[in-house]
């Protein structure tokens, strides 16, 4: 009693002032005064970013990510802060990583973090003069649903997030329904930490332009959700029939359970970015029975003509059954990506055929800055 | 033209590989291969963790973490990956960060990460023979619901993060409600993302042993989320009224419009860890008219008796009266850890005045090991 008696006097400070003392810092073991605290990405008026990170131990530190080309030397300080400037950028989001001693790591004191499949990153915004299609306005917010399903299909269990608009919760009608789909390396919450794709909607739906919907964002991989464990690296491509089982037995029946969702196919939409604009195409083009709107992001849209005259025979050979059915069929590509001429192809496959669609190319190649631009292109045309 | 079409001639493969081509990664800059792939957090079956990263140009590295006191150094292999191997752990969830050439930094390639309001970090569990109450099993699950709201009192956007017991879509009831306050260092995510506060219900709810309830889980400090930015470091302690304003005049009336909660006091329970144990006490017990069960996990819970005496003067003067409002005070820590005291005097002035609680002393100090176990052991206790 005596050891706790002494203890117990020792603390004079006030039951608040207590309760802030952190558990001890992993990094330090509890024991010094911490250093003082850094702006670590910093963004100017003038648009520059200035990069800190405070590493007096290490003898190479870059900052790259995708606002510059390569990689940015940092210089060390006498306090070992080390910082470099980066030129002025265009307004938008923007993603990066330390490389310490040749170490690709976060930021360590920046809790933006784009959470990945297997490697994360750091996020920082560029603001604009006035605020962004994606960025938080004020205006009603919609909610983000965190839900776990039971894939029967794959026989594991996964994620899904699923966003409802402002006044769901207090409505009673079913809503149209948007299924979005991540790119390689993301995650069912790629759309959005990265993608802002809630602000999105909720930034359109209150300038009435886009109508209420529900978009449901699974995870595209056909393995277990990645927060339940770092996941083994594919050992080899995934098997795109087993997605597309997944989404189609297991996502939208317990969508369309737990929401108030359409069943009509003409109020079901499916798009995404990357390998997701791929499945969207892949599912989409496959099941004009269940999608009658279908979007490709930087998708993998085929290669050869030829190739693509064989791989969509069905869809091209009756152009007015086809454009019946499929209300919208919207590619956007960024000029400069690699997978652009993949995109043109389909597009002049489609038009040679007159498959009704709308072709969307942009500057820029294969990065984020593009895939909020296309979302916020793309949904003011849906379900209209 | 004929640069597209050569570009498009020859690309030979299907368009789902194409579409799998990721983005560059930030840290490679999309230049040669990448090396094969580490598994950087290994859980043998004796329960030892190897620990490994890729940094052949570091002169040093170590691992740190809630599991280990202090630092474990690491060794680096002929392949430039650095690795060592913990003692046998108990079975638990641990969190950790790699410390290259003295820089702390989260596992590069582990997507499972405890997302801080400053610093993050890596995660791994060591499972035991049996499922644990945080682990994900095959019950029904909960939603977690993520709300952005226009905090009127502090006048920023925050999120609170909001769980819904399963069946709660299709039902029509209310439930009883449970606000639950994360630590310092933590966000409105920590009890979900470290704490597995949604497993913990999920399987308490289906063995039969707590209340289907809501859990309302806001940010504990009274700023912008940190989601819109990296929050500067706080200048001061916070202000314990402004979370309090923020709690009971934005988030309840917020919570309580937007999900079917119950308005009965004997039906709202505020418990928190750390510095939200002391949210916890300050608000709940200045507010019994509206909070009829207090929970106080490690929490900056009081010093010196004659402290308490003053401070909850109200509380202890009429016993009778504070017994009949007070349903469940439930008052846990580690015996290890720095702030036990307070709970031993709290608890022992509580009991000189027979004020009715349950004191739970446990094992361990300031660890999330506790706190998940101390919701498990809560949780079936309240709302009876």
């Amino acid at each position: 009693m005596s050891r706790l008696s002494l203890f117990a006097t020792s603390l004079l400070i006030t039951p608040l002032l207590l309760a802030q003392v952190p558990a001890a810092p992993a990094g330090r073991g509890g024991r010094g005064n911490a250093p003082p605290a850094i702006n670590s990405c910093e963004v100017a008026p003038d648009r520059t970013v200035t990069f800190r990170l405070r590493a007096p131990e290490a003898t190479d530190v870059k900052v790259s990510g995708d606002f510059v080309q390569g990689a940015l030397d940092m210089k060390k300080a006498d306090d070992g802060v080390w910082s470099v400037t980066s030129a002025p950028l265009s307004p938008a989001i923007y993603s990066y990583t330390f490389r310490v001693n040749g170490v690709s790591v976060l930021d360590p004191v920046n809790p933006a973090i784009k959470l990945g499949e297997r490697t994360s990153e750091s996020m920082f915004e560029v603001a604009g003069e006035k605020p962004a299609t994606y960025d938080m306005q004020n205006v009603a917010h919609g909610t983000v649903h965190v839900n776990w399903y039971d894939s029967k299909t794959l026989s594991v269990w996964r994620r899904m997030d699923v966003y409802t608009p402002p006044g769901y919760e207090s409505g009673k009608g079913t809503y149209p329904v948007l299924y979005l789909l991540h790119g390689s390396g993301d995650t069912e919450n790629g759309w959005v930490t990265i993608g802002r794709a809630n602000f999105i909607l909720d930034n359109l739906i209150a300038a009435g332009k886009a109508k209420p919907m529900i978009v449901v964002m699974p995870y595209g991989r056909a393995r277990q959700d990645v927060y339940l464990g770092p996941a083994p690296p594919p050992a080899q491509p995934p098997d795109p029939k087993a997605f597309e089982n997944d989404l189609l037995k297991d996502v939208m029946p317990f969508a369309e359970k737990f929401y108030r969702i359409s069943a009509k196919p003409a109020d079901r939409a499916i798009a995404g970015l990357s390998m997701g604009g791929g499945q969207a195409l892949s599912v989409g083009l496959n099941h004009l029975d269940v999608f009658q709107t279908v979007g490709a992001f930087s998708a993998g849209a085929g290669g050869r003509p030829e190739g693509l005259e064989t791989q969509y025979k069905d869809l091209l050979a009756d152009p007015a059954a086809t454009n019946k059915k499929l209300k919208l069929f919207y590619i956007a590509c960024g000029k400069t990506d690699g997978l652009f001429a993949g995109s043109q192809a389909l597009h002049d496959t489609l038009a040679k055929h007159d498959i009704k669609h709308t072709f969307a190319p942009s500057e820029e190649g294969h990065v984020w800055r593009n895939w909020r631009n296309y979302l916020a292109d793309f949904v003011p045309r849906i379900f209209r």
